[in-house]
C-alpha cells in the first residue's frame, strides 16, 4: 500500500488524531533500574515511561492509542489493559512478532489500524507535551509528515546515539545516526500521514527495517518536514544516566518563573522538589498535599501560641515548612498530569486560611506577654493586609481581564516572602513585630497595585 | 437627491456611525420645570436631555454628532460648544431656520453632512442605550432604514401623542400618530441610510414637512424595517408628568436584580436611590461616594468602640447607613454615564476594608466588657469569613472563567445581609454574637461554594 500526497487523507483538521506508540523494545541497558521489566515499564517520578507517553498525548486531547509491543508481549498486554482502565483512554495492543528486526517493522505493524493522520512516538522518549501541540498546529496546513526536531544539539545527551536531521529550511533532506554534518536532532515525535506506511513498505522490500529507512523514502517523495521545538525539553531514555538526567530536568521545569516570588525560587522550590520526588511515590493526591500543608501551618500556629523563644523558633520553622510543602501540590499534580482548576482554587483558599491561623497564633503568643487590645487590632491590621494583597489582584483580573500590575512591590507582597519574614522574625524572637511590618508593607503594596492598575488601564 | 437601495452606502460594517440629533423644538409644555430654557436643556437626574442623548450614543461608540437646532439657536450653539469640550466628542451644530415647519425639515437640514449610515434620534427621548446596540447589530445585515419599536404599547405614557407603527413581520407598513389599529410604537430611535433624505425631499415637494411623511415614502420603496426593543425602557418627554415618570423608571432601573441580595433589593436600594437623586446634583464623583461610604463605616466602627447600648444602637444604624450609601456610587456613576472598571475595583476593595473596621469596632466594644483573648480570636474568625466569602467567588471566576455557584447560600453570605444582621444585633445589644454567627455562616457558605463549584465544573 503506497499512498502518495495526492491521495493522502487530508491533514488534521479538527478531531485530535490517534497515537501510535512504539513500545516493543527490551531496553536491556535500563535493567539495573527497572528490575528487568520491559523498558516501557521503567518508572520515572511515579509513572512509567509508557504511562507518561500516553498522558502527554492525552494533554492535547488524544484518546485513541495503538501501542506496538514485542518483548514480553504477555506482560505488556496485561499492563496495557490496566492502563486503559486507569487513564480512561482506548488502548489497542499491536503485537509485532518481528520487533527485533527494527522499529520500522514495529511502526508498520500498526498500518492496518490507521487510515488518517496520527502521532507517532517512541515510548522511551520523555518530552514537554506542548511539543505535540506544535505538531498539531503545524499539521493544519500540510499533508506532509512532520517531525519535531531540536536545533540545540549542544544540549542533547548521548549525542552519538541520537538520530541526526539535515534540513533545507523546514524541509528534511537527510536523516540517520551516522551523519557527520547535521542541522538538528530527531526528537522521536511525529505527526504522520498514512503515507508513512507505504514508505516503510518500500524500505522493507529493500530489506531495510528501521524507521529511518522509511523516512528516507519520505524524503525522496518530498513529504517530510521539520517542526522546531525551541527550548522545550525532550529526552531519549536509554541508560540509567539519561534517566536520572531527565528526572532532574523534569523536576527543575516545575518552577513557575513568572508566578514564583524570590523565596519560592531560591529556597522553597529547591526543597519542595525533593519533597515532591518522595510524595510522588505515595498515593497522596495533590489536594491531599494542599491539606497537608494547611495542617502543618495549623501546627505552626498552635506552636506560636505556646509562647517562649524556643517554641517560637520551632513555630517559625514549621510555618516555613508548610510554605515549602505548599509548593508540592502543584508539583506533584504536574508530574502526574493531575493538574486541575479545582486544585488551584482549593489551594488558594486554604492558603488564606493558613495565613489566618498563623496571624492568630503569632498574635496569641505575643499577647501572652503583652495583654493589650492593641495587640489584636494589630493582628487584624496585618491579616487584612495579607488577604487583601491577594484579593486586590484577583479583583483586578476579573475587572480588566488582564494580568495585574507586577513589579518589585508585586513580588514583595507575595506569600512566600511573608512567611519567610515571619520565620526570620521568630528566630530573633520578633515574629509579631515582623508580622506587623509585613502587614504594613502589604497595605502599601495594595495601594500601589490600585494606583498602578488605575494608571495602566486608563 | 434620491438614493435608492441599489446605490445606498452599504450598511454599518465596523466603524460606528455618526448621530443626528433633532433638538430644534421649543418644548413649551416643559417651561414650568426648566425655567423657560429650550427643551434640550431640560435637566433630569443631573444631566440635560441633550447630554443624555449624546452620552447614550457615546456608550455604543458614537463620537460624531450633528445636532439640529432652531429655537434659541444662539443659546444652543453656546451650549453645544460647552458639551463638545466636556464630553470629548465632535458636535456640529446644524441650524434649521425652518424648524417650525416640522421635524422632517430639521432632519433634512443635516443632509449636507451625511453620506453614510447614521443614527437619528430626538433629543427629548430618553432610552436604554442598549437599544442603539440592537440597531447596530441589526444594521449589519441590511441596507434598509431601521426603527426601534416598542411592542408593549400598554406601558406607553401619553399614548395619544405617540407615533404608531403598523407591521408585517419586521417590515413597517404604516406609520403616523392617527392610526386606529397598530402593532407597535415608534421610540424615535433610528439607524438610517442617507436614502432617508431623498424620501424627505419627496415629502417636502408635496408640502409635507414631518418626519413621518418622509418615512411614509420609505415605506413605499420598502426600505424601512422595525427592530423590537423588548423590555428596554424609553420615554418621550413632553410634559412635566412624563419627565417625572421617566425619572422614576430610570431610578428603578438602577437595581441589579442578579447581584443584589435581599436587603439590597428591599431596603438599601429604595433608600439609596433617594440619596443618589440628591448626590447627583452635587459635584461629588462616584469614587468620592465610595470613600464617603467608607468614612461612614469608620465612624460606625469607632462608635462601636465606645461601648454601652445607646452607642451600640447608633453604631449599628451608622454602619447600615454606610451600606446604603455604598450603593450610591454605582447608581450615580450609571446615571451620569461615569461607570468605570476602576470604580468597581476601588469600591470592592474599600468594602473589604470597611468590613475590617466594623469587625474591629464591634470586637473592641465587646472586649471592653469581656476582656478575653477569645474575643479577638472570634473577631479574626468572623473577619476571615467575611473577606473569604467574597474571595472564594473571585477565585472561582478566574479559574473557571464562569459565574460562581449561586443559590440561597450564595445570597446569605453577601455584604448587604451581613451588615444588616450586625445592625439588628446592635439594636438588641448583641452585635458581637451576631457577628460571630454571620462569620460562621460565611465559613459554611465558603465550604458550600467550594463543594458546589467542584461538582458544577467536574
Amino acid at each position: 500500500m503506497h499512498i502518495t500526497a495526492e491521495t493522502a487523507v487530508p491533514a488534521f483538521t479538527g478531531t485530535v488524531p490517534p497515537a501510535v506508540i512504539l513500545a516493543a523494545g527490551e531496553g536491556h541497558r535500563l535493567n539495573g533500574v527497572n528490575g528487568g521489566s520491559p523498558k516501557p515499564l521503567t518508572p520515572i517520578l511515579g509513572l512509567t515511561l509508557l504511562e507518561r507517553a500516553i498522558l502527554s498525548c492525552k494533554e492535547v486531547g488524544v484518546l485513541e492509542f495503538y501501542v506496538v509491543i514485542g518483548y514480553h508481549a504477555d506482560i505488556m498486554i496485561h499492563y496495557l489493559h490496566v492502563l486503559e482502565q486507569r487513564l480512561s483512554v482506548m488502548i489497542q495492543p499491536v503485537k509485532n512478532p518481528d520487533w527485533r528486526e527494527g522499529n520500522g517493522s514495529s511502526a508498520l505493524s500498526a498500518a492496518p489500524y490507521i487510515s488518517r493522520p496520527f502521532f507517532l512516538l517512541m515510548c522511551d522518549h520523555l518530552f514537554d507535551p506542548t511539543i505535540l501541540q506544535l505538531l498539531l498546529t503545524a499539521g493544519k496546513n500540510t499533508t506532509d509528515c512532520l517531525l519535531a526536531v531540536d536545533r540545540h544539539h549542544g544540549r542533547v545527551f548521548e549525542l552519538e546515539d541520537a538520530t541526526k536531521v539535515q534540513l533545507n529550511g523546514n524541509d528534511i533532506t537527510g536523516i540517520g545516526k551516522e551523519k557527520a554534518s547535521f542541522d538538528a536532532i530527531d526528537t522521536g515525535l511525529f505527526l504522520c500521514q498514512p503515507s508513512l506506511f507505504g514508505a516503510l513498505e518500500v524500505a522493507k522490500s529493500r530489506g531495510q527495517h528501521s524507521l529511518s529507512a522509511g523516512l528516507v523514502e519520505l524524503i525522496r517523495s518530498r513529504e517530510f518536514r521539520a517542526v522546531t521545538i525551541g527550548e522545550r525539553f525532550w529526552f531519549d531514555i536509554d541508560t540509567p544516566k539519561s534517566l536520572s538526567r531527565a528526572k532532574r530536568t523534569m523536576l527543575q521545569s516545575l518552577s513557575k518563573p513568572v508566578e514564583d516570588g524570590f523565596v519560592s525560587r531560591y529556597l522553597n522550590r529547591p526543597v519542595s522538589r525533593r519533597i515532591s520526588e518522595i510524595l510522588i511515590r505515595t498515593p497522596i493526591s495533590p489536594n491531599g498535599i494542599s491539606l497537608l500543608s494547611f495542617a502543618v501551618a495549623i501546627v505552626g500556629a498552635v506552636t506560636f501560641c505556646l509562647g517562649g523563644h524556643a517554641w517560637t523558633i520551632l513555630a517559625g520553622l514549621v510555618i516555613q515548612l508548610s510554605s515549602i510543602v505548599d509548593g508540592c501540590d502543584g508539583e506533584v499534580a504536574r508530574l502526574r498530569f493531575q493538574s486541575s482548576k479545582f486544585g488551584g482554587w482549593f489551594d488558594t483558599i486554604l492558603d488564606r486560611y493558613a495565613d489566618t491561623s498563623i496571624v492568630a497564633g503569632v498574635s496569641f503568643g505575643y499577647w501572652l506577654a503583652h495583654p493589650h487590645a492593641a495587640v489584636w487590632l494589630g493582628a487584624i491590621f496585618a491579616l487584612t493586609g495579607f488577604i487583601m494583597a491577594s484579593y486586590v489582584k484577583k479583583e483586578f483580573v476579573i475587572r480588566y481581564q488582564s494580568k495585574p500590575p507586577s513589579g518589585l512591590f508585586g513580588k514583595l507582597i507575595k506569600r512566600d516572602l511573608r512567611i519567610f519574614a515571619i520565620m526570620l522574625g521568630a528566630i530573633v524572637n520578633l515574629p509579631y513585630e515582623i508580622m506587623l511590618l509585613v502587614g504594613l508593607l502589604s497595605h502599601v503594596g495594595i495601594g500601589w497595585v490600585l494606583l498602578k492598575g488605575h494608571r495602566q488601564m486608563r
